[in-house]
């Protein structure tokens, strides 16, 4: 079978494809890659297993995918979807009736949190878990091999037993996690097909040549009885599931049971749980078994239908302690639902053990080695908490459990490799490719995780790489790094990158400064400690004139590719990375067009010679910190920093707002600092257009006009058209996110804004931003102007010219392209 | 405190309209009265407790109430909803957004069945449990008062706990259940406001003035911490809902408790559960009581937050066994919702008790004291079945449990009365119009129930009355009555109205036949056998007749009123109520005019001298059944008549498709047979026009053109203009409904169609109808037609002429109607 690199998303639509004939999609977050690439594939032509292309609809909402999936299904046709989070939530109300009328198909979601306090786009179960009553089956997928088994399992078995499933796993966590995986092809999977059901069900469609009536209306009198004659179908569920893994299990060699069982035959501990959290549980309890602990985990796979009896069996008959986690919340209820069934299945089947609940990784928070112990270590204990938290420090209700400190799980066998890149720079996709370079060309295998803070373009992403000789499950974030990649240096003053990583391990850096004594002279004290207190390899290269080199301005992705290739040849003989790494190039930019082919090209070769290894002096082991200069508030100090500097982790629960409201006006404290290249203005080529404000994406470039006195550094021209005004361009140097699109726009014969290096003018800018900001606004906005010049008498209209420092300024160049010369505005203040 | 007659919609909306600034409606079965009163009670200007109008407003659909309705809350405005079923499912994605920012609002729900095989209208539990997880609290109201009662605490307590609330009652059995109870006035409800809670939502309220954020994104590092910053007020709230009830007894005398303990101290078995059945359950325990039995019933009040401790407080320390009973089915789950939560509760607080859990009442299906007793029986058996069923005979799965025979309850202070009416034939109202006039003259309390069968127009309607000395709690319908009238008397021939009749009873039938030659001739063998052998008062009265005499054709239910208080003058003196009689329907009829007003108190005047009372021989005793003639198929036989007969409960789950599918065309098999008029044609006034065949609402009446042969009874005319074929009118009076809209409608000068006593015409008529569906349709349905004598050379068009039998004809006249005389129609054959 072949081992691929790929993330849960990608192999749960490799196989939901292969079955369906019709798909309806309305993506959302994580889910949206699998109603993507379903739609893309459908685009291209590309078969299923019926050796027909499947339709792909994207309907207004999930409520319409839901309604047209019922439709499909009752005329016959095999269909599925992708959903998550609320968007699942749109499907309920047809769930009942899919699940009503025993109609074969599989939801596949990528569990997400739901909208409550505050939104979140990120995994955990309260989504699935608010399906639980629907009467689907339920099936859950801990890691990325299982989406691809799981699915397929999921797919035979609703056609099986007629009873729908949804089909989920951990969003983001397994949903964007790329691992090698082994793949079923179509070919394998065409042999499993359960021909018979598949007729059966093209049987039951809709059709006017042998009619039925569904969807009636039953009173009072039958409907109970109808409601309970389903009852066989669910109770045969379980075996069809169980059995469907065992054919798998026939081909792949991967055995599956409804509930799993890892740890000591005499376990008198055992965890249970479902999700990729299982297997950092899994892991601890390995590792504790070493040290003589006697302790388990259950991995649930069937949450619905729930086989008690399965789970008693599986579970060891010297276990005396049960802790069930659950990666939801249900305010009010006896517990959580995973729990409060396990309690429900104890009671029925008399079992002599003590069960605790508790809740963990709501809203994706990490779920570490360090919480799975600290969830034992409380199952061991005399008197154990119920209705615990982990991974938070509760100090408002004191559901948290005191983490271990000091406990971390090593692999000797394993590289783990951190990168710090700017959302949409392009270090996501280039690590993406590593991955697949790494898996394809190497025996290792790979596992990338990467971390979004959900502000899409320009927010901070962390791209977490594991290879290892032996197959990786950890799904949790790298916390003990061997190599750690900064693609931005404005991080350097705002995220700890080197935090925990490993003595004598390797950091690289994209800075302008490859002498020691610019080193010197800009890295932070804290940084050189570490680097030196590590005896970490320190490698320097300014990628970003590399980039501009070879005509790639900003696009310092690949050159950092190359370097981390170039600074770990241990990985691959840094000769056939290049070449592979050159193949994958030519693959990623061809529609592009050749030259942007030709510069990355290029640019991987100029990198070789650019790295350069800083030989530090042990100095740097004494420095101490220096504080920051940043505006302050309470706010700031005590919530949002701490935020922004990939702190939050550390706020308690008190540090919020129950209802989850927020004080407003502090985006102007969040200062990004992220722009490697800034707009610098040069008035004299300055034509007033004020089209660089116009066009620039974040709002940080804007024409200010004053009447006052300004400062030295604040240069100005004669405003064009307003009487005894001065016009300036201004940039806020730490909201801009050095795009280029202000530059690129300036229509001026000799452009007035050219990308410069940003420490040259970060600060002076800085400065200039703040005195703009205390620039008088008029004290009547609201002004009638008048067209002189025009051929009009009258006032041609009046507009609201409140202050040109709010960026209003673009509507003068709207009135002058319609009016051309003819406009002249007077009486204009600001 | 005032006493008077409401259903639990109008009392839930007496106090949500009291707290309301705002409401927003859609109105669905069962719950839209609530809506509409509050819509009415808003248009006419009725103040709230605030002394303003609320604002009622219509959405597009429930997720626009529960979208509008967050909005709403988080300006501070104080707002509500009422709804249930799928409509309630459509909020589900606000409601945990309301509840995650903690806004304080009452959702009203009168719970409803799920469509899942099918659609149903009538009450369970399926809905409100499928919101058990978003955060809600959940108060269960299980009967009328309390609807009241507790609607006023969910409204206090939401406000007092910033935790939203979903205040649920069972659908139909509650909401439309009139009941005396004790209404709570707004000034007395003023008293107990809480206008701290009140100042302190307002001031939460989204303003410009003090601007917040609310419903902000969180990532992974603090999304988890500031859910779990809402626990302290999901902790208060049961006390906060146990003080309002504490307070609320202050004023009423009505003891409320999170959990209602009724039965023997030293109970053994006790049975759990919530809302209308559990009254059914309490009058079996007291019952059982008498005879020694140590059982009791907890009542869950406050499901969610759920207090395990107070329910473990609640619980006999003598308790062995429970019976947790869900009023919902969740097929693959390990059980159902309250039933698992008792579990958890029972493994946490380390109960040595056995828990067994069943499902009930699911669509509706009734709960009867017997239905108790086998709840009771099977939990004091030895082996007691776990996830049972009570009140069907499930021969598939075999969760049923069996019903013991011949358990009754029955009180001696109680009269029970049940009348038979067609759908909008006024049965209805005059019934809750005669609870109203006992409730408000005497010091009976009452009890009217309404069975309708969803059919809505020309369905069955069973009224089911219990008047009492004391107050009556009764949550299922009349087995032994002691009155049953019938107001149509085709449902002699349908259903078996006398069964369970008390010996010494009255049956008052309204039916044409008002000697007992004639009554020999045309009562059923069964009816007559009934009456005799349980030696009933029979009274019979045309009330059909007395309706034509005073200008109301067809509206026979005033008479039936005032017959019903007429032979029961036990109730009160017939004179009073003759006199409140009128009083009422000079109400009732104010805005239909003097006329109709006038002809409604003159029949009233009339019914006396015209109820008779029959004396019938002792011969009747003896009669055997007839079997009746009607047509036949094996799935009317086994499926369909039992339905129709009302004996639906007698099906088996085998009976039944597990995907809720049904054989189609079998509508026909369905034969009302209620008209009491029929129309009758005479040939010789018809002008062939056809509108009787356009209007008729129920497809009925058609005409039909033939060349064939035809029987002597089955007269035809000439067909206008078309060639050699014979025309006819045809009704199918099994089918008609006697709404007489045909006869109206007929322009003729002297009436082609006239409305006759049915009796008259129905067995010759439908052997027509059944000649007229063997007329031969046309080989060629659709032909060129030519029109003639028009100023177009060429055909002006086509059209499907395909058969006059089908009612197709009706386009002639649209055609003549366009064309006028320039039309005749040629080639057509039907």
């Amino acid at each position: 079978m072949k081992k691929t690199v790929l993330d849960g998303n990608s192999a749960t639509v490799h196989i939901a494809y292969a079955f369906c004939e019709t798909a309806f999609i309305y993506p959302i977050t994580p889910s949206s890659p699998m109603a993507e690439l379903a739609d893309i594939w459908s685009a291209s032509g590309k078969k299923n297993l019926f050796d027909t292309t499947p339709t792909i609809l994207q309907m207004q909402a999930e409520s319409g995918v839901s309604g047209a999936l019922h439709g499909a299904l009752t005329c016959g046709a095999l269909s599925t979807t992708f959903t998550c989070s609320q968007g699942l939530l749109l499907m309920l109300p047809d769930m009942y009736k899919i699940a009503g009328e025993l109609l074969p198909t599989v939801i596949h979601a990528s569990a997400r949190a739901l909208s409550t306090h505050a939104l979140s786009i990120f995994g955990d179960h309260q989504d699935v878990m608010a399906c639980r009553q629907t009467g689907f089956a339920m099936l859950c997928s801990s890691s990325v091999q299982e989406t691809m088994d799981f699915a397929l399992i999921a797919h035979i078995a609703t056609l099986q037993s007629s009873v729908p499933f949804l089909h989920f796993f951990d969003g983001f966590r397994t949903s964007h996690e790329a691992t090698t995986i082994e793949e079923i092809d179509y070919s394998t999977i065409k042999n499993l097909l359960p021909e018979k059901a598949i007729a059966r069900f093209k049987n039951r469609a809709l059709t006017p040549d042998s009619p039925v009536q569904r969807g009636t209306a039953q009173n009072e009198d039958i409907y109970f009885q109808n409601r309970e004659a389903c009852n066989p179908y669910y109770a045969k569920t379980p075996s069809i599931v169980q059995q469907t893994m065992n054919d798998l299990a026939q081909i792949t060699g991967r055995k599956y049971r409804l509930f799993d069982y890892f740890g000591s035959p005499d376990a008198e501990c055992v965890v249970v749980m479902m999700g990729s959290g299982a297997y950092a549980m899994k892991e601890t309890v390995e590792r504790l078994r070493l040290e003589g602990e006697k302790v388990g985990v259950i991995i649930v796979r069937l949450y619905r239908p729930f086989d008690g009896e399965s789970f008693v069996a599986t579970l060891p008959t010297t276990c005396k302690k049960i802790a069930v986690l659950d990666r939801t919340k249900e305010a009010g209820a006896v517990g959580e639902p995973l729990y409060t069934d396990i309690c429900a299945v104890g009671k029925e089947y008399n079992l002599s053990i003590q069960i605790y609940g508790g809740r963990y990784g709501v809203g994706q928070k990490e779920f570490t080695p360090t919480c799975c112990l600290a969830v034992i270590k409380n199952l061991q204990s005399v008197t154990p908490k119920n209705h615990f938290t982990v991974g938070i420090n509760d100090d408002i209700s004191f559901t948290s459990l005191d983490l271990p400190t000091d406990f971390s799980l090593e692999y000797p066998d394993r590289i783990s490799c951190k990168f710090y890149g700017l959302g949409s720079d392009g270090t996501v996709g280039a690590n993406k490719n590593s991955v697949k370079i790494i898996g394809e060309n190497t025996n290792l295998f790979t596992q990338a995780y990467f971390f979004y803070d959900s502000r899409k373009s320009g927010g901070v992403t962390v791209s977490h790489l594991r290879l290892s000789k032996t197959p990786i499950q950890s799904p949790y974030l790298i916390d003990t790094p061997d190599f750690v990649a900064c693609h931005n240096p404005s991080y350097l003053q705002r995220y700890d990158m080197l935090k925990g990583i490993k003595e004598n391990g390797v950091f690289l850096l994209n800075c302008p400064w490859t002498e020691l004594a610019d080193l010197e002279k800009n890295l932070p004290n804290e940084a050189k400690r570490k680097i030196a207190e590590k005896n970490l390899d320190f490698f320097v290269i300014d990628a970003t004139k590399i980039a501009e080199e070879v005509g790639l301005k900003g696009r310092t992705s690949t050159v950092m590719q190359t370097a981390f290739f170039f600074v770990n040849p241990f990985i691959m003989p840094f000769e056939t990375a290049k070449e592979k790494l050159k193949e994958e190039l030519k693959k990623k930019f061809l529609k592009k067009g050749e030259t942007v082919v030709n510069n990355n090209l290029l640019s991987v070769d100029k990198t070789q010679n650019a790295v350069k290894k800083i030989e530090y002096p042990s100095s740097w082991k004494g420095v101490e910190n220096i504080k920051s200069a940043m505006p302050k508030t309470e706010y700031y100090d005590t919530f949002m920093s701490p935020i922004l500097k990939l702190e939050g982790d550390s706020l308690p629960v008190s540090a919020f707002s129950p209802d989850g409201s927020v004080p407003t006006n502090t985006s102007k404290l969040e200062k990004h600092g992220v722009a490697q290249l800034l707009p610098k203005w040069i008035p004299d080529n300055c034509i007033q257009c004020n089209q660089c404000a116009f066009v620039c994406p974040h709002a940080t470039i804007r024409p200010f006009l004053t009447r006052e006195e300004t400062p030295e550094t604040f240069v100005t021209i004669n405003a064009i058209g307003i009487q005894d005004a001065k016009f300036r361009i201004q940039v806020s140097p730490y909201d801009c996110m050095g795009c280029g699109v202000c530059a690129n726009e300036c229509p001026s014969k000799e452009k007035a804004l050219v990308m410069t290096q940003s420490t040259e003018i970060l600060d002076r800018e800085s400065g200039n931003w703040d005195f703009a900001q205390s620039l008088q606004a008029p004290q009547n906005p609201l002004k009638k102007t008048t067209v002189k010049g025009s051929q009009f008498q009258k006032p041609l209209f009046e507009f609201s010219y409140a202050c040109a420092g709010c960026g209003e300024t673009p509507y003068i160049r709207l009135l002058t392209q319609l009016f051309g010369e003819k406009l002249i505005i007077a009486n204009a203040t600001g």
